[in-house]
């Protein structure tokens, strides 16, 4: 059985609580094994919680209450665990082999992702030798993640000089199981898929994976847990973005289509990471800024589907230029989602700082100042709402903006969590048509109005940006592909000047990607931990 | 002669100037070889821009600049290069050996640092092998930083496996090379020392560390390059905190003090940090607000010395709970320190947010909202003065007040950088007495009065606090040692449950530290990006 558990890091006990559930789901359906994923006992990834040795410590005490529980089965779960002395770290990530109440031993993962958002070297040696299991009459390999993604070709930035499936290959195991905790991204499944194929196909035994769900901090895991034949075709799949006991049969001829649609998978790893978000940190309720736009508007449905409607609370904050459409529009679309709403305008505090301020900016012109002082009036009233009333609040700036610093530091950047910051403009508008798929949920106005951040007369986004389309192009290709500017331009056929503009004004904003709240990542390469540039810099 | 530069991350074609520039005075002293910290084309460190093949290549092109510019000299200069095809990861981390226009060969890194703010495994490949040069009649080795760490047992959370200064002892060379980017701490010079004094005594030749000096983003290397002869004894130190060329005399035999002032130290450390950051990035002045407290004062000091008087401005920005005597504290300090002021009070706005919220608010008690709105409109005053007249704002809040969230976020917390956040409230006051040890520059009534953030009537720390004694002991215990809470009891004779309490406010207020301003780091544990905690947790 595949038990695709959804952990929260470092509540060793919760986690251990699940693990126990499903060996009793395994034990109920007479499974004779229960594969989990990926670390979990401390859930992943438990960063430098690895380093404090009473945290190593206490999970190894869950792992004899696993071990214990085991009557009967066979259990292979995933936990760190000290290393031996000639171990450069003092980790492993680590498979522990169960069996009818006996540890058998070890799998220690070989291949130890280290680039992007993985830090395993930070953390981890890499085991020595990958074998096979005997259990219940079959040889049984385990492998962990990465682990198997070599094989296949799928690993970047990283030419691992092992490859734990060949290695395998001529100990010819009946079947291959991998713990993994793979992060969703749009095109994350398909790769899972091609990864287990290839390792199928090589050692001509069907391979069942079991991947962490759940969201943990900008991680979104998205479970989908995978069993394919010998042959490399997918049987059976687990569910996607929720808990799920997947009884695996490996007599089963039957194919299961590995048709996703994707837009329904980015929007439910958003509402999975905003639920786990509040869930695992024992908050209910969120508020955010509903402005009429696109961008509030995709977050007001997501923080419905995930928290219910009646734990968000929506506060319309105009000023003087703000377009009456607009206000209405909030007004609408809070109206079809159920949401609680307040109108508190920003005239009164902001025409206060205009006055104290004014003596200080004596002969200097209206900019980029007094714009900023609205958005953060905004997060200012956001905040006192969080302070006062227990909210967190939700930041709505999107990954275009976030790539040109198009947003107020301290403003719309604030929040306790960017639901849609690894999400393009041109994905919010994607997502915005297909939640009005069946209907209109999102007043079609929002969509089609020309974006603006109404923070000063008749302001558009095209008066400081290009289109959202060579935008999103430059943001693609220079941040998730590494290409040079040269060779952007040359790919799209842009004027030179235009990308190394756009690139600079990338770097240019590091400062305030470096304050803004944790986002939720969907892509390959978000502007979250996995991306590490220094903020003074001269390259660019 | 060792060439003590002052790199900028990227600026390859400055960098290249200075190495050139350090060959030229090396020429001029008739020394045969001159030696440069580690990663001197590129600036340590590069981060993901060691991940773009486009960097890589154009730091390639300066190399060829640097090799025909050392007619007549040896040189050792710091580099990243594509590794061969064989290796895990597409970079070594190299030292390129050249002697009068011909490059000789590279060592590659073999200890590469992957813990606290060094990730170094996720961009390089350790080196294969160290070995000697013959350069003028001598046989050099070569080695790169961590290199000559493991050697003097001076490394922590890994057991490298390899100790390059123990292979290189049958080799007998006659002196050893090391280039560095060790960063500041106040322990660290005499750690380094240590290193460079085994690696001399096993090898029996005197060893030249050239290190790094400059501040990059959070790290501030200190310089201090040294020499040692082959007993292990200081002969000479180049100077700390600012770039030097230092001429090597292999004979001479007068030794030098390895005494430090600790104090001093510490202060030009967090001197160079905020220079550099402004330098580096073009901008010249700096605004703060001057509470009348210790913490500001501090800064004010630092930003002085930093960035020059002219360049500062100091906002006082008092509010109903601000004591009379804080004021006048803050006026003294200013005229003394001969910094422009400007005094706003918050009274105005912080009515008119009462006014606009109190219907929002009814039936609740005042609480920390309307704490945090007091210094939130300090914020967007500092930040209106940024974006008005170029400022860049310096937050205030210390390594104490990060531990436990005793700050606002968006507001205290606002700014472009943390001056002290990595220095504890012990080390401000001992720094504040130090800045007056030669007579009254910070108010005495500044540094003696109980600390307070004057956010209601009668407010002090000690209200929410534990004493700072006791605070920091903890901090230091738990973020910096990794003890367990009970360890931490015990070896204090802390009450138990005041150790939980203060652990978890350690963990609760992550959320805070991660959208604060990049700090300056002192300490060998920073929170910053050396310390990777999640925010959603379950273990405390």
């Amino acid at each position: 059985m595949i038990s695709q558990i959804n952990p929260t890091i470092g509540d060793l006990q919760g986690n251990t609580a699940k693990i126990l559930e499903g060996i009793e789901a395994a034990r109920r359906t007479n499974a004779e094994l229960v594969l989990f994923p990926e670390l979990t006992i401390s859930g992943y990834p438990p960063e430098d919680f690895l380093l404090l040795p009473h945290f190593i410590d206490a999970v190894e005490k869950q792992l004899d209450v696993i071990v214990k529980a085991s009557t009967g089965i066979s259990v292979v779960v995933g936990l760190p665990r000290n290393s031996h002395e000639h171990a450069e770290k003092y980790l492993f990530n680590s498979a522990a082999i169960i069996n009818d109440g006996r540890l058998l031993g070890f799998h220690d993962k070989i291949l130890l992702p280290t680039y992007d958002v993985f830090d395993e070297r930070r953390y981890f040696d890499p085991g020595t030798d990958v074998r096979c299991w005997q259990l219940h009459g079959k040889k049984v390999a385990v492998v962990i993640c990465e682990d198997q993604w070599r094989h296949a070709g799928c690993v970047e930035t990283t030419r691992y000089n092992r490859d734990p499936i060949a290695e395998l290959q001529s100990q010819s195991p009946d079947v291959l199981l991998n713990l993994s905790a793979s992060p969703f991204s749009v095109t994350k499944f398909d790769k899972r898929l091609t990864v287990c194929s290839e390792a199928a196909k090589t050692l001509g035994c069907p391979v069942i994976l079991c991947n962490q769900v759940g969201g943990n901090d900008s991680l979104i895991f998205d479970g989908y847990s995978i069993f394919v034949d010998r042959s490399g075709e997918l049987v059976q799949c687990a569910k996607g973005f929720a808990e799920d006991h997947l009884l695996v049969d490996l007599s089963r001829k039957e194919r299961c289509s590995a048709a996703r649609d994707l837009m329904d998978d980015m929007y439910q790893a958003l509402v999975l990471g905003v639920r786990d978000y509040f869930r695992k940190s024992g908050f209910t309720r969120a508020c955010l800024g509903l402005s009429g736009g696109v961008d509030s508007a995709l977050v007001a449905c997501v923080a419905v589907d995930a928290l219910g409607k009646d734990n968000i609370l929506a506060l319309m904050m105009p000023s003087r230029y703000s377009s009456p459409g607009s206000v209405d529009d909030a007004v609408v679309l809070a109206a079809r989602l159920g949401i609680k709403t307040k109108t508190i305008s920003i005239e009164q505090p902001f025409e206060s700082y205009l006055q104290l301020l004014s003596p200080h900016f004596e002969g200097k012109a209206p900019d980029v100042t007094e714009e900023n002082i609205q958005a953060r009036i905004r997060g200012m009233i956001l905040m006192a709402f969080s302070n006062k009333h227990g909210y967190i609040v939700l930041s709505t700036a999107n990954k275009s903006e976030m790539a040109m610093g198009y947003s107020t530091l301290y403003g719309d950047l604030c929040g306790g969590l960017a639901v849609i910051n690894d999400v393009t403009k041109q994905q919010v508008y994607a997502l915005a048509n297909w939640i009005n798929r069946h209907g209109e949920i999102i007043p079609w106005d929002t969509i089609h109005k020309p974006p603006s951040a109404e923070l000063r007369p008749n302001q558009k986004d095209s008066d400081s940006l290009p289109s959202y389309d060579i935008l999103d192009n430059v943001v693609s290709d220079y941040v998730e592909e590494h290409r040079s500017p040269e060779e952007i331009a040359a790919r799209h056929r842009y004027p030179l000047e235009l990308v190394y503009d756009l690139v600079k004004r990338i770097h240019r904003s590091e400062y305030k990607r470096r304050q803004g709240p944790p986002g939720l990542r969907i892509s390959e390469k978000a502007f979250s931990t996995g991306r590490r540039f220094p903020i003074v810099q001269r390259w660019v």
